[in-house]
């Protein structure tokens, strides 16, 4: 095998057999093949792409390329569900101990935040003590004697994703959607589980920023674990505006446990449910949608996903008086709004600007490396549909004296609403739902 | 400069000022740029190409990299001819020192061979002595006192070009119409040229396989030399059959003498006086293309082109005795004819694959480190549209014994010719003429 060749036959729109894949995947994690080949070779896919089966050889051949968990000790379904990044995407928090209140195993693998998005870990982390760097056998155990265990990616699951992405990101490959697909699913695939719900976000504030574009996500996901036997069930979510009010690591946990006591924004809950609902099904604890949902509902009702949650908290060894006293969280030292300067109506809320203003107030990270400090953020006081006056609040500032200055970080937000005559009403949540036949 | 940025903007088909392209290639030359950035870059150009501006400021960017020649010393107009590569292209030989005897000042600066297409540098080489590594100054006093010089391109021409090259040769991203006409021409107008012939082949055993392709190579590189206040002239040219007879260096070192003596094949002539010609006008020592061939045409009848080879010869170490005798040349051991098996009339020959057949006797590198072995080679009996009978020579094959095979090369030009019921017409050899208006 040539890579040369390779690189050619994808250049001029061809296609490579597994074996193909599977020599250039291993020969890159190797080290035989340089870097260079691989940058040409992503170009190359980013505007020919790859047919079902390539993206399927691709996902495995990375799959391969790590350890692969073995859940098959733990009695159950084994679900876990990833979304594709979105600004204030807290989803996971409530979602995870809801499902294995509802008698879902799961095992969720997540990642730390880039760029203008969030990632699960970070806020977690903001619960003083929990910790997500877990050995294999703690985790598995967590699963196993709590129905859930949430974990960082070891540097053992799917390395040549790993190599690959970090390649991707410097060589402007990574909005290619087999590449994107091969990313997440051989990271997901490695967790060792039965099935998959996958929230793709599209809209301004997401990755995907059409549904055309979205949709062939989603299909090559849903495709990608039909080819490896698992069930996935993929919804296409609208972020245009960030999903509820809080965008930061402790705000977004605080508007968690509101949800899980039965409180919380609207859109949080209504798509948290509906994505737990989903696990529910594919993990066959209910008989259709519908009676999923209500089970789902039933868990936030009777306080069992906010008991799970504390439940799991205290086994990452977290403090549990903080699901309790969600005042006892990281809570920074200034709270000061942003207010409207003119009157009318919110008709967008650019998420990517509120998620780069919250990078920019240190919630984020610009580099792999920066830290973090999981007080900061910005929690919205109206949201798309809602009316303003001059001088009412758009949002609260949380800061610390590290981050960028308050006039900075106003003048990103202001510029972030759009506000005009109205009337306004936010897109639809789920927009589109792929299942299997 | 953000290198990520550039390559985004390319992926999307944008376009890249002058200065980032500059800062693009002084930071490859210097290390700072690594090559996987611009392997993904070079296969966002093959995608998305470049307009004549951003093709101006990457040839110019190269050019600067390295030295540029001053002939300005030189009394007269200098121009050189650059052909793209053909096989049995032996047209630098007599056409050089034919428009030198014509008063064109010629300073050629010519590459090695690589794959199934011969280089300049191996042909003289086979005279023995002949030295193409000469230091600058004595390629300007050769120029000035002989009115033509034949060197390799040294390491200070175009280094950044040699970097990219090595680069897209390994990245499958050779075949970009913009990167090929930067590279072209940021060679050439090191020279320090007034002007340039460009003979651009066309066809099976060409770089450029379209006549679309071609011409389109050929008006950008046209509009690179205009651009930089150079006048260029190109004609495209068939390259489906082999120009002339002979492939292999000294056999090709032997043909072009027979044509400086008023006999060789029709084609190579034909050729050989117009690209000459061209050189001629650009030159304006005739007025217009008629009187130019006239000139260069008196130029083989009465011996000075000969004579100027000779005189060249000598000048750079090469024993003249060779020009006077061409038996003095390299010889192979053995001279074996391949018959043809049926009879009919020669329809197409692939010169693709007599350039793969000679590179297989060792006229020819495989790799850049390959030797090359100067006598042997191919030399064509009959050509399209000759009638052949069987067991008649189809071609005469020199070889020593360290290449492939008799049988093995045999078959491989058996297979190059296509024998049929006839007629056959060979394609007219220039096919199109592009010159500044």
């Amino acid at each position: 095998m040539r890579p040369y060749e390779l690189i050619h036959r994808k250049r001029e729109g061809g296609r490579l057999e597994d074996g193909e894949i599977e020599a250039l995947v291993a020969g890159y994690v190797a080290g035989a093949i340089p870097d260079y080949q691989l940058a040409a070779f992503c170009m190359a896919v980013f505007f020919r792409g790859m047919d079902d089966r390539e993206v399927r050889a691709l996902t495995g051949a990375m799959l391969r390329s790590g350890d692969v968990l073995d859940l098959s000790a733990v009695p159950g379904v084994k679900v876990d569900k990833h979304s594709t990044g979105g600004v204030g995407d807290k989803v996971s928090l409530p979602l995870a101990p809801l499902a294995a209140a509802c008698g879902v195993k799961v095992p969720m693998v997540s990642g730390r935040g880039l760029g203008h998005t969030g990632g699960t870990l970070d806020k977690l982390e903001a619960i003083p003590g929990f910790r997500v760097d877990l050995p294999v056998e703690r985790f598995t155990a967590l699963v196993r004697d709590h129905g859930l265990g949430l974990i960082g990616q070891t540097a053992r699951i799917a390395p040549a994703d790993r190599k690959l992405y970090a390649l991707r990101d410097v060589t402007a490959t990574v909005e290619s959607i087999p590449l994107i697909a091969s990313s997440i699913m051989s990271k997901k695939l490695a967790e060792g589980i039965d099935a998959l719900v996958l929230d793709v976000k599209v809209g301004r504030g997401a990755f995907m920023k059409t549904r055309a574009d979205a949709r062939r996500l989603a299909e090559t996901l849903v495709a990608i674990g039909r080819g490896m036997g698992k069930r996935v069930t993929a919804l296409l979510t609208a972020m245009d505006q960030p999903l509820g009010l809080a965008v930061g690591n402790a705000l977004e946990v605080v508007e968690s446990i509101a949800l899980l006591r039965g409180g919380g924004p609207a859109d949080l809950r209504a798509i948290t449910v509906e994505l737990t609902a989903e696990m529910v099904l594919l993990a066959r604890l209910a008989p259709d949608l519908a009676a999923a949902r209500r089970a789902v509902e039933a868990a936030i009702a009777d306080g069992r996903g906010l008991r799970k949650l504390r439940e799991i908290t205290e086994a990452q060894g977290g403090d549990p008086a903080c699901i309790d006293d969600p005042g006892k969280l990281p809570r920074a030292r200034h709270q000061v709004a942003v207010t409207a300067t003119a009157a009318g109506v919110v008709e967008a809320i650019d998420a990517e600007a509120i998620g780069l203003a919250a990078m920019a107030l240190g919630a984020g990270r610009a580099r792999v490396d920066d830290r973090v400090d999981p007080a900061v953020g910005i929690v919205l006081s109206v949201k798309v549909g809602d009316p303003v006056e001059p001088g009412a609040p758009l949002c609260v500032v949380h800061r610390n004296d590290g981050g960028e200055a308050q006039e900075a970080v106003a003048t990103r937000i202001r510029a972030a609403y759009r506000i005009g005559g109205g009337p306004a009403a936010a897109t639809p949540l789920v927009l589109e739902r792929i299942a299997e036949p």
